[in-house]
């Protein structure tokens, strides 16, 4: 299955009266640098093109600025938002973010990430959006009045985009500044333990890694060939 | 400005009472392969990560199957919104998608697509979701009857993200396997017109720069020092 257009037999057909815009319109004629074809004859931009597609590239060229990772989970996109969203499921699929309990702040956990030590306070609320299947899991260690870090996760139905049963979750951390200086050193458990932001290049293998345990989970729960 | 928290002053407070779940849940018991700190010691588990982090990364290990650009944007979130769910826009940032005129099916719509020759039929429609900011451009080559390749955006906060205004745009798409094998050859306008999905090695370099094209436009009309 893929977007099916509800039209009873053969293609859509253009109204009559159309007129199209100017071939550069208006609104862009001061903009300099755009790459547009009326500009970029098609050689010239595959060239670019080409130009802009190395053999290979390093951790930075990729995952340097927004660290996204992305999986194919053989589960619905119901099922799979309903699982994110809960969060006694963190204990579950994440390596280290374990017993949250709710505060005195709605919607406001508390945990323990215990990736560096046992005593490492995370604060977390699940922001979801049922109608949008977004869920973004906003936290941050130490304390809980600024939840900056964002793990942002939007869930596709398999079917629209991959002509398949099942889910597609696109998962983005964004290189928030507080990554790269802890904003509240104080409140460290200890002075020596490492900062959340030392570890900007592991979030792409960490993330991957879990991204692959809820696959894992969600597939012994929903899928169909792995349920069987 | 991040997520701030809503309490007058000071941490939120775990309420009493809370009873943790078991370290190894009842759930995941019997799912093989999770990467869990109860399983995998701390050491272990980084070693891991490091061995998945690679000094370099080839074009099919991050582009193979999905292809996700970033970009911060300095203009509203909702600008940003409104601006890609207007089809004539595309006029302006696509390299190449011209010219859509209305179709009898409602929000179809018909252009062209002037990347390899003057005649491709694009069949679009655009299904935007002001709440979640999300806007997915469903389109396809030759016919408009099966809307298959999906261009998803998410428009997310700056403030929240980076701590600072303006958006971020996260684009993918999502490796639908018609983009491997044409479904409809018999429409295209000449047998020897390559395929879409031929420049798949390309659409990192060719969407990173429609994304700069949109950046520069945006910043143009609403970005605080670029506008001034």
């Amino acid at each position: 299955m893929t977007t099916s257009v509800d039209r009873p037999s053969g293609q859509p057909t253009p109204l009559p009266g159309y007129v199209p815009p100017a071939p550069i319109p208006d609104g862009i004629k001061d903009v300099p640098g755009l790459l547009r074809w009326e500009t970029t004859p098609r050689e010239e931009a595959m060239a670019l093109a080409a130009e802009l597609t190395k053999e290979s590239f390093t951790y930075d060229e990729v995952y340097g600025r927004f660290v996204t990772v992305h999986q194919y989970i053989d589960a619905p996109p119901r099922a799979v938002y309903e699982y994110l969203t809960d969060i006694r499921h963190l204990n579950e699929f994440t390596y280290s973010t374990r017993d949250f309990a709710p505060t005195d702040v709605p919607d406001v956990y508390q945990g323990r990430d215990v990736l560096l030590d046992d005593v490492t306070k995370i604060f977390m609320r699940i922001d979801g959006d049922p109608d949008a299947l977004t869920v973004d899991i906003r936290c941050a260690w130490d304390q809980g009045e600024e939840l900056w870090m964002n793990y942002l996760h939007r869930i596709v139905p398999a079917e629209t985009v991959l002509n398949k049963p099942g889910s597609v979750v696109i998962w983005t951390n964004c290189r928030h500044p507080y990554y790269d200086k802890n904003p509240y050193p104080e409140l460290a458990p200890s002075p020596e333990r490492p900062w959340v932001g030392d570890m900007w290049p592991l979030f792409y293998a960490g993330h991957q890694v879990e991204m692959d345990n809820l696959k894992k989970i969600l597939e012994h729960r929903f899928g169909g060939d792995a349920a069987s």
